[in-house]
């Protein structure tokens, strides 16, 4: 396994190593988690070749975000790259991704108003625009994104649609644990108590997905439920319980048509999200 | 000479056709001049396959701007390209571009904000995000551009660097009439006593060019010269004259370092712009 930081590196490796090979991009912010992995899995699956790229993106945090504290862990991440049998890193400093006079932005511009980027103003743009420099930096036929963020998976689908990037998106399922926690780098910030708290977010979903199964199509009766659910517990503060059309993330009123049930709260210092499809059609 | 209309024709063209070759791109909104043949010339010299493409960008145009009277002549442009040994023109329509629910923008937000960007808001945000779709379908080697307009070749260099597109970008020299006038798609709009106010341009340049060889390097100076030269006919109404830096743009007192005066102004109907570099240290 390489491990290189520069973009130079990775060109010279495309054209000299990699060439005529398929190539799948996992991007990550590092502190890997199975969730990571299930993503690397996949792409080791349909990619001869599978680059993992590792970067704290500033941009796409908040000024009052978690910028400095979030979990950073290199040399464990390496070696459970090295476990999964990835074939390069990509693992770029700041200042190699943001030169002093970086100026340029890419901005989606309907998808990501609702649900996290309404209380995010200028997250989805860090995403997109480093995203975009990952696309052109590795080249990838292939990138991998975990549906936990499924926004963020909806927003990038249609980014690389409307700019034409020659690249196929892939959204992988939500990993969980055992007692049905979505894994996030996040939840290191729980204390136990707070991460049985957090477990409301999980079993909301539970919840929700059983109304559909017995018929329930009305998108305020659900959101009600998940609501009083999460509201059991104090420690647990909802910044948003949305239901919305799968594709475009507009509001829904029925459930006529695939919908994806979204949360967002917070259970002490954590921001948690969770999200699942409720596809009426196949209950 | 090959006309496609798809981005996936194009795509297909490039695995099957003109693999291993490299590419060059000139990206056009049509009703081609001497301009922008000098663009294609250059391909042509400097790599194995020049692609012309020609698409009036209507995101690029502000709601009162000339979208709908921008003059096009496609049979004619065809023409034109064939004679120069173009091998393939991509001439998508606005739908083959933008589909109903476009969302995603690529802006520059340092050096596109003043010059034409302070009178065009928007503009630079369409040029942008039309030459990054341009680059990840045609997928050029290098791609040319007029230095006419200069302020968009700054602008598309800083967005090649801040998202790592793998394309060279080249500015060739403005081409001019025998008396002077820059060639503009936009001189048609000119009647023939239009015609003769709007030379104030170009003769404006050349006196601020003898000035700097003349040892001046204020640039308030070369600039109250160069607004009395076109203020001595009614018909030129001045939108700037500017002088910057050459690089960033940014304002420019003494010409220590390389400069750039940039001219805009209405002449009937039309709107002009002209520009020099002005270099102290070559004259």
């Amino acid at each position: 396994m390489q491990v290189v930081r520069t973009p130079q590196e990775i060109r010279d490796l495309r054209i000299n190593t990699f060439e005529g090979k398929s190539v799948g991009l996992v991007p990550t912010m590092g502190f890997l988690h199975e969730g990571h992995l299930s993503l690397v899995k996949n792409s080791r699956e349909e990619n001869d070749i599978t680059v993992v790229s590792i970067f704290v993106n500033p941009i796409q945090f908040g000024p009052r975000e978690d910028l400095a504290d979030y979990p950073r862990d290199m040399d464990r991440d390496l070696l459970l790259l090295e476990q999964e049998g990835v074939d390069l890193v990509y693992a770029p400093q700041p200042g190699d991704m943001y030169e002093g006079n970086f100026s340029t932005f890419v901005e989606e511009t309907s998808l990501s108003k609702g649900l996290c980027g309404a209380s995010r103003p200028g997250h989805f743009r860090g995403v997109c625009t480093v995203v975009l420099k990952l696309f052109n930096i590795v080249a990838p036929d292939r990138a991998y994104f975990g549906l936990k963020d499924y926004q963020q998976y909806r927003v990038i689908c249609r980014m690389a649609r409307d700019l034409n990037v020659p690249v196929e998106i892939k959204g992988c399922p939500i990993v969980r644990e055992p007692d049905g926690l979505a894994l996030s780098s996040r939840n290191m910030y729980l204390s136990p108590r707070e991460r049985e708290s957090a477990l409301l977010l999980s079993k909301s979903i539970v919840h929700a997905r059983k109304m559909v199964r017995d018929g329930v199509r009305s998108c305020s009766q659900i959101r009600a439920k998940v609501l009083e659910i999460l509201g059991s517990d104090p420690a647990v503060s909802v910044e948003y319980v949305s239901l919305k059309d799968a594709c475009t993330l507009e509001d829904l009123q029925r459930l006529d048509s695939d919908g994806v049930l979204a949360i967002a709260a917070r259970v002490g210092k954590a921001r948690l999200i969770d999200n699942t499809l409720l596809e009426p059609g196949k209950e």
